[in-house]
């Protein structure tokens, strides 16, 4: 049986900029490949062939070696990022030799297919994409996800970069009610190298959207969030 | 037996802007007063005698009239904030009453004294005060708080302005291992006017926060945040 799983960077510790844990200090594996090709994806590079020579295939010993010589006594918890980590199986392995370790686990997915590791995810979001994204949703296989993980520590999120995707996410939270769901800002300028422009037009965006939400009485069980690292680091990638 | 609560103002809906439920759509309900006066007290409008005419002592049921008239359909969360609102017993019906309504309740306070219905709240923050605020913190109340809280649902918080306040953080962290622990940007610039100009401040303050919890190994199970409002709206009121 393979337990490899193709990984593209480790890095941290960090914080984590987004969703249910928020500001949680974190290291970060981020796997290679997606199932989905979203029109704004911010992490192109896991799937589009830009990095391909930087993917390793690596056994899951090797990356929680590499985890504790990057992030030493720093770090008690891991997120596992794509690219989609829900196409690998092996994934299942490294959850469990962290847990071992004492290491809690954060992992996201856009909801397209389901793994039975799902279940042992410290902080599990599920991340439906929107219409701007381009992609489609399969409900049905959305709804069996959510249905297998109700009694577990789950969130939905959505990001948000049109009117067009609030009316989406209004929908998600109305089929998906009581679980805890969250609304981010959609960063559509992943160009702009000058951090604090960036920033500034993030929080412009933030503003709206937060206004957009309470105009909603559809969303009100809602969290609404900005992607705190790239208010700090802007565009730069592994921080 | 009174049941009123002197009350400063009532706002929303809009996000909360830190802590553990930072982001969630939320109304406010302010008390005026507090038992400690920090040095950079954001809220020092609630116990400086500056806005003395605008309290008001409310009755609870007056409270949800009010909540209901500004906030209509499009909120079923109530953040009661100060001064201090752990002063009141009377916020006790007050809570009572929006749960009755199924609304639910976040409170923040700073450890200073016992209140029984702190049982009751859904999200309760205790933030006892750094050194740099120039309160002393009563360790003996604080442990018999955070000991009888233990099985709700509350985290500790900290505000962070200097070195010194980052050690006590430190000390705050040991003593209660394993109550969800958050640090935040201290706002030490309360007078800038400016939006952009402050939160550009205080990204940078920010950052340099999480640097200093990257490189401490006694802070690994903690969330570092901004205050997104201060972000968004800079120093403006009631917001
Ligand atoms: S699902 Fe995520 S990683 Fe995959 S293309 Fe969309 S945004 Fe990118
Ligand atoms: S405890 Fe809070 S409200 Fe009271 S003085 Fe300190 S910062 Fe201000």
């Amino acid at each position: 049986m393979n337990n490899r799983i193709p990984v593209l960077e480790i890095f941290g510790p960090t914080i984590q900029g987004e969703g249910m844990v928020i500001g949680r200090k974190t290291m970060f594996v981020r796997t290679a490949g997606c199932d989905y090709s979203c029109t704004w994806c911010d992490s192109a590079f896991t799937w589009d062939g830009s990095t391909k020579e930087e993917i390793r295939q690596m056994e899951t010993e090797e990356v929680l070696a590499e985890l504790k010589q990057i992030g030493g006594e720093y770090f008690d918890h891991v997120t596992i990022s794509g690219g989609n980590p829900a196409l690998f199986t092996s994934v299942n392995e490294l959850i469990d030799l962290l847990h071992h370790h004492h290491i809690e686990v954060a992992l996201e997915t856009q909801g397209s297919r389901w793994q039975d590791w799902f279940l042992k995810v410290d902080d599990l979001t599920i991340s439906p994409k929107p219409p701007s994204s381009g992609m489609e949703t399969d409900w049905s296989v959305l709804h069996n996800i959510i249905n297998r993980l109700k009694e577990n520590n789950i969130s939905l999120k959505v990001v948000i970069f049109s009117r067009g995707d609030l009316a989406y996410a209004e929908k998600v939270h109305q089929r998906f009610p009581g679980i805890p769901f969250y609304l981010q800002v959609g960063n559509d300028d992943i160009i702009e190298k000058n951090p604090d422009q960036l920033a500034l037009y993030l929080l412009e965006k933030y503003h709206w959207l937060i206004d957009q939400v309470v105009a909603s009485k559809t969303l009100n069980q809602v969290h609404v969030l900005p992607q705190l690292h790239a208010l700090v680091w802007g565009n730069k990638r592994g921080v």
